[in-house]
Parts: structure tokens; C-alpha cells; sequence
């Protein structure tokens, strides 16, 4: 999506290690504009997919889900990275190393909102090892669903996501997908 | 707001302890149209405060603030409660009570989205003791900017923080105001 893609070259920042920085407009600051412009995108792509519900893990995946939910008519589910006191006892939990935090964190889910027999499709802001996405995928299917696809706003192609994705039969889109990031700046598939 | 309301009625829980269950619609799954409507009628209480930004803190704020800052075409910030590695090494942090997490949280944003001048509506899930928002508030002082009005979804106004709030001489909104909780249902305002 080419709007997004002018939006990581000007506001995004590569720090090294593989990291992006896209806080103004994603992960601290969002811009609710390109937000919507990219849910009503997903929306679009995943039109024919027939899912019945998104789930997403929060915190930065909730903006991108939200807009999606908002154009599809869909509930939304965050998957929670701890058990509230408002939850059930007995939930769907699975763990993912998170490349941010540098550690393993947990994914909740509870079985009051999400059903055997539902179709769910992933919406994330990243996608680079896929490893968040493996644990929610984990989630659905230990809740008997089956998930109909996976969007990600920005994916970075060298960290393997896709291939992890895609051996399970998964239709993926992503609406900026990055080939290389070093000292020349950003660079886009395509 | 009357469909707010009906929600709570009909999807809310009371647990006990002051705790009310809304994981259905606002702090797990999410109606993204409900949420939108609410964003919508935030948007026209706070027309005339002259707004530039909109601040709430992860987790559950983000989806109220979005639609809403979605409806005003503002940009939202969502303090963090902890430090991404994409953060500067100086920030805004203040520390304040969770009520459901029984302990203390930080806030913490980043002084590039908050700046001095910036007239700031805060906008979050819940009012109880009006701590999250006090500490809201502080962070914007910090960053030199004003806070122009703090909206809310919904307020248990028996926890204290209307008040808190308005002895600073802020306009507060809540769409759904309960009044009471107890073993014969959930009672509204008005």
C-alpha cells in the first residue's frame, strides 16, 4: 500500500539489529487516518475469506485489527499478555519469544470469545519471525477454529515469517513488505 | 449514551469488589461499531475544546481514543507501561495504582509526541478512582502541554474520580455513568 510505504520513509527510523521504528505513526503515536485507510485495505484483500471474527495480540496490533474489524463488521479479540481478573479460569494460554521484549510472553485468549467453528482471520502491525502470529494461530486452534488468513501492516521479508506461515497453507498479505534495511535507508519489495 | 448502556445491561457482568465485566464489547473483544459510535459522540462533546492531540494509555484505551481521534482527524498517543527499545533514553514516566492489577503501573510517552503548547484530550475506558488519568494528566504537564477535557466510556461514580478531576477544573464526559452495583444489577445515572 503505497501510502503507508511514503509514511515508513518519512517517518520511520532504522535503528539496527533489525529494528524499525515507526512510532509516530503505529506503536505510540497512531495516525487514525492511515489506520482506517489500511483496515479498509485489509478488508479488501481478505474480502472473500468468509471470517466470522479477527483476532489480533495486543498492545500495537489492536489499532490495525480495529480499523479492519471496523470496514469487515467483525468482532475483535486481543489476545491478552496476562490473565485480567475479569477472565475465566481456565483459558486458551500459549507462549511466544517476543523480539522486542526479548523474552517469552504469554498470549490469552478466552474461550468465551472465540468458539469452536469460527473463522478467524490475523491482523498484526508486524511480521518478521512470525512467531506472535504462530501463538495466536496455536490459540485458534486449540479453540477448534480455523484461521482463514493473516495481515500484517509491515512485514520485514528477511526474518522468515512467511515461509513459517505459509507451510500451514496460509493466505498472507502485507501492506508494505521490506526486503533490506541498512545504512542506504529502507527498501521495499517491488 | 443509550446504546452504551444497553450493551452494559445486556453483555456487562458485576463480579463483586466493585469489578464490572465488560471483556465482551470494550477490555477483550471489541464492537467496532459500538466503539465507533462512541467515538463519534466523543468527538461531538469535545468539538469546541480546541483539541491537537488525543492520549490514552495501552491497553484498553486504545480503541475508545482511536475512534475517536479517527472522528476529530487528531493523532493519538497511548502512554506505554514499559520502555520499548525504540523510545528515546529521556522520557515522560510517571508511575500510578492499577486497581486490577493490584499494583503500581508506569505511563510513560515519549517527549517527540508530546510537546509543549499541545492542548491534549484524554480519552480512556474507565473512570473509577481517576488514577490512570490523573497520571495521564501529569504527563502531559510534564511535557508543558494543557489537558482540555478527559472522556471516558464508562464511570462507577462512587470511586471518587469525577471528583478528583474537577477539583483541577477539567470538563469531564462518561457515556455511561453507574451508580451503583450490586446483587440486584447494575444502576445507571439519571
Amino acid at each position: 500500500m503505497d501510502a503507508l510505504k511514503q509514511l515508513i520513509l518519512r517517518d520511520g527510523k532504522y535503528l539496527g539489529n533489525g529494528i524499525l521504528k515507526v512510532d509516530g505513526f503505529i506503536n505510540h503515536q497512531v495516525d487514525p487516518a492511515m489506520m482506517d485507510a489500511c483496515g479498509m485495505e485489509f478488508a479488501r484483500l481478505f474480502a472473500n475469506v468468509g471470517a466470522t471474527r479477527i483476532l489480533t495480540a495486543e498492545i500495537s496490533g489492536i489499532a490495525p485489527a480495529l480499523m479492519t474489524a471496523r470496514h469487515m463488521g467483525l468482532p475483535v479479540v486481543y489476545a491478552r499478555k496476562s490473565k485480567p481478573v475479569t477472565m475465566p479460569d481456565t483459558v486458551y494460554l500459549t507462549v511466544a519469544p517476543s523480539h522486542t521484549k526479548g523474552r517469552m510472553v504469554e498470549l490469552i485468549v478466552s474461550p468465551e470469545y472465540l468458539a469452536r467453528g469460527e473463522k478467524v482471520l490475523i491482523i498484526d502491525d508486524f511480521l518478521a519471525s512470525g512467531a506472535t502470529i504462530l501463538g495466536l494461530i496455536r490459540l485458534a486452534q486449540a479453540a477448534g477454529s480455523e484461521v482463514v488468513g493473516v495481515g500484517t501492516l509491515i512485514e520485514k521479508s528477511f526474518e522468515g515469517g512467511r515461509e513459517a506461515l505459509e507451510a500451514l497453507n496460509l493466505t498472507v498479505h502485507s501492506l508494505a513488505i521490506i526486503n533490506r534495511m541498512d545504512e542506504t535507508g529502507i527498501h521495499f519489495a517491488d
